[in-house]
């Protein structure tokens, strides 16, 4: 991870180290660093922690932002509370991925939720959220909530009708992330749900990544009888713009299931009943792109 | 207008020149410039404009990215499609601003739109886009339209039940732009509509300029009785976000207004009908803004 030269603008005078993520040869995301918290190298992964002047704490991961403390609750309340609440009753939760706890968090956030399964592939990932991200691995130790270090991918094939959702939050879908879009997995998840159980997962940006987003699209839709995609604004992800999908079980269309309202007394700062289901409405780019 | 050393990635070797937008002192977007092809000082601004590697034709107002090549599209489709399929006739249309004709380009896509009046202050804009940007300005030639190179406000303040639709595309409420988002613009822009018309404007970004969009949307609040603002997703923009406000003269709800359809052979890459009403559902952070 490298952070060097100030950027140049014509707005504002600028001092200090920067951190640039390209998202593609020619254009990117820079931002200011306070300080580097943290930078190491895991089997997996380089991984990196930024104090950063607009985001708070930062989370890189092979030079791609992951998180970040400003705008995390964007993430993690449309990968968690779409899923969650389109479920009719949530009690088991799985969650691949995910290791610096916001899924979590949010996901036990529901009363209905007895018992979140968290498997990360990354022992460092959960270390540094829980050191530099207090406030989205916050509930790790919850007594509801187990932790396992393991391949999500192997987890996953070892159960069945164990889950009645399963929440997919991992890496751009390069090394070891990758098997988390294959159809076999996809096939292995779909044996883990119970029955009416759904399937949720970032599904990769439509500006950048849009061959990756078709990809994901196609192979998910030919072992789920139905999946939707859904869009959120994340400010620090390429382009400003993120996809998830939602898959199901059932024939049932997952982009028309009417959600449930969030649970009394969950206050949200982007999920809203409304929003859930405007989400579905692609723009016609990416409608084309998951057609 | 300063374009500088190349930012740092920790993917992709840089090279080349880079343009950078600060959306805030410490954090934004940076684009690689094959060129600059234009850059001036008008009495009211300084105008650029780069050809980019990712996004295409570039064009720069005092430092702040207005549009490109590449992403246009969002922008205009939204700014346009959503008043003109809000309104069941909308026969005249003024456009305040808006000198790269993108606006009217979309306009024009209406066959209910008989005459289109652009009220632009900056010659040097017109004359840019019709050079630089010819996909965007390619229509101000029209027939049906008139240009008009002279103070939107002025303009305005002299008419009276005069237009189905107003359409304010303007620059950040900062210098010449600021009087297009005070009260006694707005009051001006009412009695300038006619009975059942519609106003819209952008009205600034809910991450990197929260208070100009709270400023925003309460004038227009005590000038019209609805105003509802939509969201849509521009990469180019502070934070990958931009919002826009529809007001009307009537007391309906601007958001709930049922879209007409879009007229036959339109075809869109980001608006749709579906997407129309969707686009007012405001994640739960943006409702507190305009509240």
């Amino acid at each position: 991870m490298t952070i060097e030269k100030p950027p140049i603008s014509a707005r504002t005078p600028s001092r200090g180290k920067w951190f640039t993520e390209l998202h593609s040869p020619g254009a990117g995301f820079t931002v200011r660093v306070k300080k580097t918290l943290f930078s190491g190298k895991s089997p997996f992964q380089d991984v990196a922690v930024f104090d950063t002047e607009d985001y708070g704490h930062m989370l890189v991961l092979d030079g791609a932002v992951q998180t970040t403390e400003r705008d995390e609750f964007v993430y993690h309340e449309m990968l968690v509370h779409v899923p969650l609440c389109a479920h009719p009753k949530p009690r088991r939760v799985l969650i691949v991925g995910g290791g610096d706890g916001g899924c979590v968090r949010e996901a036990l956030r529901h009363p209905e939720v007895e018992r979140v399964t968290l498997v990360e592939i990354d022992q460092m990932v959960v270390d540094c959220s829980r050191k530099f991200f207090p406030t989205i691995a916050g509930k790790l130790d919850d007594p509801r909530v187990e932790v396992r270090i393991e391949d999500g991918v192997k987890f996953v094939k070892k159960h069945e009708r164990a889950f009645d959702v399963i929440i997919v939050d991992s890496t751009d879908p390069v090394n070891m992330a990758s098997p988390l879009t294959r159809a076999t997995f996809f096939r292995a998840a779909k044996e883990a749900l119970a029955p009416g159980g759904l399937y949720a997962c970032q599904s990769q940006g439509p500006l950048f990544e849009m061959k990756g987003m078709r990809r994901i699209a196609r192979t998910i839709r030919k072992v789920f009888p139905n999946a939707s995609h859904y869009l959120a604004n994340i400010p620090t992800y390429p382009g400003g713009v993120w996809s998830f999908a939602l898959a199901g079980k059932s024939g049932k269309s997952t982009a028309s299931i009417v959600p449930r309202p969030l649970p009394k007394g969950i206050r949200t700062h982007y999920y809203t009943t409304g929003l859930h289901r405007a989400s579905f409405h692609l723009p016609r780019y990416v409608e084309e792109i998951v057609r």
